[in-house]
C-alpha cells in the first residue's frame, strides 16, 4: 500500500469525504492520489487561507476537516486559518506537498523555500499553530499519520502533516499502528462526581453554562438534556454560540459581563451559587472585556481533560465521560421567568434599515437545522443575541476572531452538507478580504443566502477606538451585487435600504434559495450597530474614565 | 519622545514615506500614531497578504519598504509574503500591533490569540521567517528598532517588530544607539581582489552573470560599467532578472542551463574560463531545474558578505566594497556576436493570440525607466526572455513564485513612484487569488496597464506534471474586465483574442493610460505557452526517462 492511498484511506475513515485545498506542483503526487480515489472529492478553493477557513467551517459541521497545500508559499498562507481552528478548537488536518526527499536530504536550494536549504523552516512554522506537526516518511507514516489524526480528534485541534511529492506514492515500510487514545482517572471522575453531587445538594440557584468545548466536543444534547432533567435555567456565551436549542423554556439568555443580553442571563449568572459550565474560556470576549463578575468558587468547569471546581482541579477526566457520570438525578430547581425574547418581529415600515429593524427579521427567519454563519464585526456580536432553533450549526469565530473567516467558512459548511439551508451574514469589509471564494461557492453549486451588511467601513472598529474619525476605518465602497456577474454565474442579488425591502428580499430569497445562491446587500448608515455594540462602546469608556487600563486594550493611550 | 513616534522617525529616516497594511484593533496606537505624523501615509490594503506584497513592490523600487499588521489575525495572513521576501532578498520592516503589556504579563486570555495565555507565539513564527525578531519595550526601542532596520538594510531580509498597544505611545526609556554596522576585512578584500586579478589575466572568455544580490544591492549599474570596460558579455538569469540595462551591446541574454534563451547565453557561461558571478543563487529556476553545466572552478561569485573563488571563500567581504575595488583595470576581450534578439516584432495579423505573437508586442512596448511586474505561471517565464531597457525595475519572483504575488506588488510599485509607468503581467489564476486589490489601486488613484493571460486553469502546472488532464489545474473562468464596475471606478478594460487585436489594445492603452487604470484581457488556447515552457516540459520527460530523479521534483512518480 502507498503511503498517500493509506493516508487518504484514515481521512475517509474520519468521515471526510472532500478535502479542500490549491494545487501546486509540490501536492501534484497529493492531488492525482486523491483524484484516482472515486471516494474522495477535492475542492479548489481560489487561495489557500480561503482554503483553510472552508476547511474549518467544514469541520464544524462534520466534526473533522482535511486541506491540502502546496510547500512554503500555498502552506504559509493558511495560518491565519490554522491558528484560528486552534484558538476555536476545531480540528483539521492540513496536508502539505513537500519537495522530494532526495533533494531535501542534499539541502538542494528549490523553489518555494528560503534557499538556505532547511526544508523543516515551515514545519516549526506550524509546530507553534498546531497541536501535532510531523515530516512524513515511508517508515513512519503508519505511526505518525494516525497519531496525528487521533490527535486532532482527541484535542479538537488542528494538525499538520508534510509529505514530500514521492513518499505520497512510496510504498509504506511500516504497519498501521492504532495509537492509544488517553483514558479516564475513574477514581478521578469518581471524586469529581462526588463532589459535583455534594455541590449541586446545596446549590440554591444553579445555572448552566455551557461553552465552546461542550459544543466541539458534541455534548450539546446531553446538556439541554440535563439542563431539562434539573430544570435548570441555561446560559450561552460568544464562544460557544450555538450549542444548544435556544428555544427550550430553560434558556436564559447570552452572557458577556456587561454586554450580556438584557433580561436575567446577567443576574442569573453573577449571583448563582452553583455555574455549571460545560468547556467555558474566560477569555476578553467571553467575559465582555473582563467585566464579567462571576464568584470562581461556585464555578463548576467541564473541561476536555479535566474538572475544575473553585480551584480544585480534578485531572484526566474525558469530557464525555463525565457528561455520561454527571450526577442529574434526585434535584429539580424551579425555573425562572422566561427572559424577553430579544428581537421582536415588528411590522414593515419604509423606515432605513437599522439593526433595530433588521434582527427581529434574522430572527423570524431561522429555522430549525439552518447553519448559520456570522462574521467577524458588528454581525459576530449582533447575532450572538439571536435566538437558535434546534439542531442549528453556529459557526463563528468567538475568540479568534478574523475579519473575512464568514464566507470561505459557509463555502465549507454547504459542501458539508448540501441538503442544509446555510444563512452568512457578514460585513463588506469582511468580504472584501477574500471575495474571490464567492466564485467557488457559485462554480460548486452552493446556493447560501448571503446578507452582505455595506456600512462604508470597520463600523465595530469606529466604537472600539476612542480616537474619533479615523480615516483607516473606511474602506472602498463596491457594487456587491455585480459581483456575480464577474465570476460568469447565476445569482438572486439585491440591494436594500428600507426595512420593507429587507423583508421582501428575504422573501424572494427565500424561495429563490432552491435553485440559487442569493446576495442581499444591506445599504445602512455607517454608523448604525445593534445595541450590544453600544454597550461595548460604554464599557470601552468607563474603563478609560476610571484609567482601569482596559481601554488600552484598544488604543494604547493610557501610559505605562 | 514616543516609541511609536521614535519608530516613524526612523522608518523616515530610511526613505520610506507610506506604509501599507490592515487597520486591527491592537493596530489603533500604530495607526493613530502615524495619522497624526504629516509626512508619512497609510496605504490600507484589502487583506495583510496583500499588503504584504505590496510593501515587497515598494521595496523592490524605493530600496527597502513597511507593513503594518494586527496580532495574530493579521500578521499571520502575511506570513507567506514575508517568507518570499526573505527568499528574495526584499528588505520589508513588518511591525505587528500587539495586546497591552500589562495583559501580556498577566497571561491574559486575549482575543486573536490561541488563548493559551502566551503572546510569543507569532514572534516565534516570525523568527522562521525574518532575519531579525524583536517585541518592543520603552526600555529596549532605543536599541530595537535601529538594530532592526540596520539589518533589513545590511542583509536585504524583512525583520518583525511586535509592539503593545500602549507601548507606542509610552516614552522612550533609553536613547536611540546607532547599531554598529558591519565592515569588510580590508586584508581579506586584498586577498579576493588580488586572486580576481589573477584570474582574469588568464581568463580568454570571461562572462559576466550579475544576479539577485547584485539587483537588491543597487550594484546594476556598476556591474554594466565594468561590463563596456572591459568588454564582456553579460547573462542574466530568473532570479536576477532587471539587474541591467538589456539593450547593451554587452547583454547576451538569459541563462537558465537547458532552458536559456536561444542564441550565445548558455554556450557562454557553459564554457567560460572565468564566470564573474555577482550575487549568483544556484538554485533550481536560476539553473534550469539543475540542468547548468557551469565549471564550478571557473565561478568568481560576489556575495553579499563573502567572495567565492572556485572553492575557495574570502569571508566578511561587504559586496559593495568588492565591487568598488574590482579589478577592471588592464583588460579587454572582444565582445562575441551579439545573440539575436529573442521576439522580432511581427506585422499585425487577425491570427489567434499566442506566445509567438504577443511576446513581441511586449517587447516592442517596453521604455526605458518602466516597471515591470511579471507574475509568477507562464508570463515570468516567458518574460525573462523579453529584453528590458536601461532603468527598468523588473518584479518578479524568481526563487518564491508564489501565484498572486503581481498585483499587489505592482500596486505597491505605483505607489511607491507614481510617475513611472507600471507594467504588469499576471495570469487569471494569479489573480483570482488576490483580484480585491485592485480596488485598492483604482481608489488609490493608481494607473499600471495590467496584462491578464486568461488561459482557463493554471497553464504551467499542466506543462510540468506529466499526469495528463488533471482536473484541478482547471479554474473559474471569470468577467475580468467588469471587476471595475464591481469597484465603482474608472478603468479602461478590453478583452483582446488575436494578435490584432492586441496590438489596438496596446495602442490604446499607451493613450489612455495617462488617466486610467487599464486591463487588457488575453484570452489564449489553455495550452498555449511560450517556448521556455516547452523547454521545461521537455527537460521534465526526459528527467522521467533517465529516471534522474527531477521528474519527482514535481510528480512524484519515482519510488524512492
Amino acid at each position: 500500500m502507498k503511503v498517500g492511498e493509506f493516508l487518504f484511506d484514515c481521512l475517509k475513515n474520519e468521515g471526510i469525504s472532500e478535502i479542500f485545498g490549491v494545487p501546486g506542483d509540490y501536492n501534484f503526487s497529493l492531488l492525482d492520489t486523491l483524484e484516482a480515489d472515486g471516494a474522495l472529492n477535492f475542492v479548489a478553493c481560489r487561495n489557500e487561507l480561503n482554503a483553510g477557513y472552508a476547511a474549518d467551517g467544514y469541520a464544524r459541521v462534520k466534526g473533522i476537516g482535511a486541506l491540502i497545500t502546496t510547500f512554503g508559499v500555498g502552506e504559509l498562507s493558511a495560518c491565519n486559518a490554522i491558528a484560528g481552528a486552534y484558538s476555536e478548537s476545531v480540528p483539521i488536518i492540513h496536508l502539505v506537498g513537500g519537495p522530494k526527499s532526495m533533494m531535501q536530504r542534499q539541502h538542494k536550494l528549490m523553489h518555494h523555500t528560503l534557499l538556505d536549504g532547511n526544508f523543516d523552516t515551515f514545519k516549526k512554522v506550524y509546530e507553534q499553530i498546531t497541536c501535532y506537526a510531523a515530516a512524513i516518511t515511508p517508515e513512519n507514516a503508519g505511526v505518525e499519520i494516525p497519531n496525528a489524526i487521533a490527535k486532532a480528534r482527541e484535542t479538537k485541534k488542528p494538525v499538520y502533516l508534510t509529505i514530500p511529492t514521492d513518499v505520497v506514492t512510496a510504498n509504506m515500510m511500516s504497519r498501521a499502528e492504532h495509537p492509544q487514545r488517553k483514558k479516564t482517572d475513574r477514581a478521578s471522575l469518581k471524586e469529581a462526581v462526588r463532589m459535583i453531587r455534594a455541590r449541586l445538594e446545596v446549590a440554591e440557584h444553579p445555572v448552566l453554562l455551557p461553552d465552546v468545548y461542550a459544543m466541539h466536543y458534541g455534548l450539546g444534547q446531553q446538556v439541554e438534556e440535563l439542563a431539562e432533567k434539573m430544570n435548570i435555567p441555561m446560559v450561552t456565551m460568544m464562544m460557544g454560540k450555538g450549542v444548544c436549542n435556544e428555544n427550550l423554556p430553560n434558556y436564559a439568555g447570552f452572557y458577556c459581563g456587561k454586554l450580556s443580553s438584557d433580561g436575567a442571563a446577567r443576574q442569573l449568572v453573577e449571583s448563582s451559587d452553583c455555574v455549571l459550565a460545560f468547556g467555558a474560556v474566560w477569555n476578553d470576549y467571553n467575559t465582555g472585556l473582563f467585566t464579567d463578575q462571576i464568584n470562581p468558587l461556585a464555578v463548576i468547569n467541564v473541561m476536555p481533560d479535566h474538572v475544575q471546581i473553585g480551584k480544585t482541579v480534578y485531572p484526566n477526566i474525558i469530557i464525555d465521560d463525565l457528561v455520561d457520570a454527571f450526577p442529574a438525578d434526585g434535584h429539580s430547581w424551579t425555573l425562572p421567568q422566561q427572559s424577553p425574547f430579544p428581537f421582536d418581529s415588528q411590522d414593515a415600515t419604509d423606515d432605513a434599515l437599522t439593526a433595530k429593524n433588521y434582527y427581529p427579521q434574522f430572527q423570524a427567519m431561522l429555522r430549525k437545522r439552518d447553519i448559520v454563519v456570522a462574521d467577524a464585526g458588528t454581525f459576530a456580536w449582533g447575532m450572538a443575541e439571536v435566538r437558535l432553533k434546534k439542531e442549528v450549526t453556529y459557526i463563528a469565530q468567538g475568540g479568534w476572531g478574523a475579519i473575512g473567516y464568514g464566507l470561505p467558512a459557509a463555502f465549507g459548511a454547504c459542501v458539508a452538507n448540501p441538503n442544509r439551508r446555510v444563512l452568512l451574514f457578514t460585513g463588506e469589509g469582511s468580504l472584501q478580504i477574500n471575495v474571490q471564494e464567492l466564485s467557488s461557492m457559485l462554480d460548486n453549486g452552493c446556493k447560501p443566502i448571503i446578507f452582505v451588511l455595506n456600512n462604508k467601513g470597520y463600523t465595530i472598529e469606529k466604537y472600539i477606538n476612542t480616537v474619533d474619525n479615523t480615516e483607516y476605518n473606511n474602506i472602498p465602497n463596491w457594487d456587491y451585487h455585480k459581483l456575480s456577474e464577474v465570476f460568469k454565474q447565476d445569482a438572486f442579488t439585491v440591494q436594500v435600504r428600507t426595512n420593507n425591502e429587507l423583508r421582501q428580499a428575504i422573501a424572494d430569497a427565500e424561495k429563490k434559495c432552491a435553485k440559487q445562491l442569493c446576495i442581499i446587500e444591506m445599504i445602512t448608515d455607517p454608523m448604525d450597530a445593534p445595541k450590544i455594540i453600544h454597550k461595548m462602546h460604554q464599557t470601552v469608556l468607563e474603563m478609560e474614565n476610571k484609567s482601569e487600563g482596559l481601554l488600552t486594550l484598544f488604543t494604547g493611550k493610557e501610559r505605562i
